[in-house]
């Protein structure tokens, strides 16, 4: 097991797994601080190689190449949670890996996430574990309907999951997940969807934890991928700061060093709701131990955004402020939808747009975001 | 001559001439857009080309070295004003050239610069041209004394000058410059240094021009070598009318396309005074033909920044707004100041810090800059 991590001085290099839009910005972040990355992806023509000092092209398997690249870098990260835990904890052996691969082992199973929180005593729906069709009908003893049947593994953007509205919907369920593990969730009468991006450091020179918030966003999805984030959201004070109790709650018991993102379900209290009365208004609803998709208006809004401060608790550098300077709204280009850029930047020169160098605008693909600022209206 | 330019979609390729710290920030906003660069350099290990996807190194005199470069690019444009006219022309027959050619003759010689200014009814100092020592003393009888005599090229960050005060000091003074072409120039009682980051574009689909200004900055420098801007300045709004209106003609005169600065001398009309009174309160000491260090508060105070609204404009795209969201100070980290980052960035968490990969804090090296954000003052 490798040193603690020291505090990387600039020149240093960070080796990022994955080489999608999430490692160019946190590649463009390091650069602003003088900080080199070096990509490893199984991908051709990643995106954030663009912008890289080198990149590594292997499978996460390739024990070879993985060790070639642990060696050219100072520090490993990730920027997609299903990173095989096995490839982690092997590079851990050669350089600090962070966030801890521990993370990544409950984020990218369903059954491990939920089980982790409920350990926690963190607010969740109610769920149980669905091996096959058999066991199936035991589920819904636990949830009731309705119900959503989800893959425990691979699951993201909405991928890998089917809703059962009554008992007819449970014949051949589990087929149309292709028969994987799953978990069976019940159905959250929710108001609305927000999420906090939280990241937790460690100085590396005076030892010392940090852990900070962003403002929480309001989410907007289509087709389970998501479209639209508001901040400020319409919750309340004393709502943000359960969403932050609960975030540093995860942090500290995943001894977390990064950005992690946590996506709940908020339920207003005159919501008429068939569930139980006793609801918590904030359920934790997944968690992604990365950088996220609902905080890229922070790259606008905020002086530090979450990119750069990844990158500093990766480093072992003091955190930077989460402090916003301004009212935003992020909207997804999603496939081709960018192809609409002219248009939107010539209409309204305020937009920024981001652009994440992909070719080909494939439907549902990612391609970049637009941050449509707007003063602070609680700043008079 | 090429076609004049089309707007260039994401995943085309900007050519730079040079690859030092603007180049690497123009490189990193053409990330943020899609759009790839390519840096043209004679300089070793140039901190542009750690986030550019190509980098060619060759002479600016290195025909062949050029013609493969623009052979690779869509558009060119260039990070600092000492690029040799003979190469930005012979460029110019292969792919467009932003910002043209002609603003690089005029402002690497400070006699066509100056010559330029009288010449378009621009306010600046009295000026005389100084060919050898023989010429000096007929310089002083259209300058007066005290003046500055300055080297007619490759003058920057205070290099090539002398002052001098009295008819004691013109001994020698030539000698002082290595007996280069010269200008010499009245020496104004200003009352502070502003700047002010123009951009003028020619959007490729309207064929609309348009030309923004982002807020002046109140410059300070020390060694010739600027050490601060502060946002906004304590000049009136009618003066930073007349910068624009300024700014305005000399982009409009030169048909310019980017990112242009201009510097000014401010006299305060209550300050005790030996020159001329009907002096004007604005004089133009210089510009500069590209992104300048007056402008690196824009990265944190603005949306779009001077980088990302060069890009734009040499890419035929509309320019971004030029509002600025937060009252803002500017530093810059000079030679071993750099090497305070750590403790810099731990006793204030909300300054923004950036460091642009060079290896060696020489003495009066550009290592990087901070930006100090607060909330605007006038924003209630």
């Amino acid at each position: 097991m490798p040193e603690p991590l020291s505090v990387l001085p600039p020149g240093s290099t960070i080796g990022i797994l994955g080489g999608g839009q999430l490692g160019r910005m946190l590649a463009l972040a390091a650069a602003k601080l003088g900080l080199n990355v070096h990509i490893y992806t199984d991908q051709r023509d990643p995106p954030a190689a663009q912008v890289a000092v080198a990149t590594t092209r292997g499978a996460y398997d390739d024990l070879v190449a993985l060790e070639r690249f642990a060696a050219e870098v100072d520090v490993i990260t990730y920027e997609f949670e299903n990173v095989p835990v096995a490839a982690a904890r092997h590079l851990e052996q050669l350089k600090p890996v962070r966030p801890r691969p521990q993370a990544l082992a409950v984020a990218q199973d369903r059954l491990a996430e939920k089980t982790f929180m409920r350990d926690n005593q963190i607010p969740i729906t109610r769920f149980a574990a669905v091996d096959d069709q058999s066991t199936l009908e035991d589920a819904t003893q636990e949830t009731g309907l309705p119900a959503i049947l989800k893959t425990r593994f691979l699951g993201y953007d909405g991928k890998g999951q089917v809703r059962l509205k009554n008992a007819a919907d449970l014949t051949g369920a589990t087929d149309q997940i292709g028969r994987q593990p799953a978990v069976l969730e019940a159905m959250v009468p929710f108001t609305r969807e927000i999420s906090i991006i939280a990241v937790r450091g460690r100085c590396a020179t005076s030892g010392t934890v940090e852990s900070k918030f962003y403002d929480c966003p309001e989410n907007t999805h289509h087709d389970g991928i998501l479209r639209r984030s508001v901040i400020p959201s319409a919750i309340s004070a004393a709502d943000v700061d359960q969403a932050r109790a609960i975030a540093a709650r995860i942090l500290d018991r995943l001894d977390y060093i990064g950005v992690l993102a946590v996506e709940f379900f908020h339920i207003e209290p005159a919501t008429p709701c068939s569930g139980p009365k006793s609801l918590p208004r904030l359920l934790v609803n997944e968690i992604a131990p990365r950088v996220h998709n609902s905080g890229h208006w922070t790259m606008d809004a905020c002086t530090i955004d979450q990119f750069e401060n990844h990158i500093r608790a990766v480093a072992g550098w003091p955190l930077g402020t989460t402090r916003r300077h301004s009212d935003v709204e992020m909207i997804n280009l999603i496939g081709a939808e960018a192809e609409d850029w002219q248009r939107l930047v010539a209409a309204d020169d305020t937009l920024s747009l981001h652009l994440y160098g992909k070719g080909e605008a494939r439907p549902g693909r990612k391609m970049g975001h637009i941050n449509a600022l707007k003063p602070r209206m609680d700043d008079c």
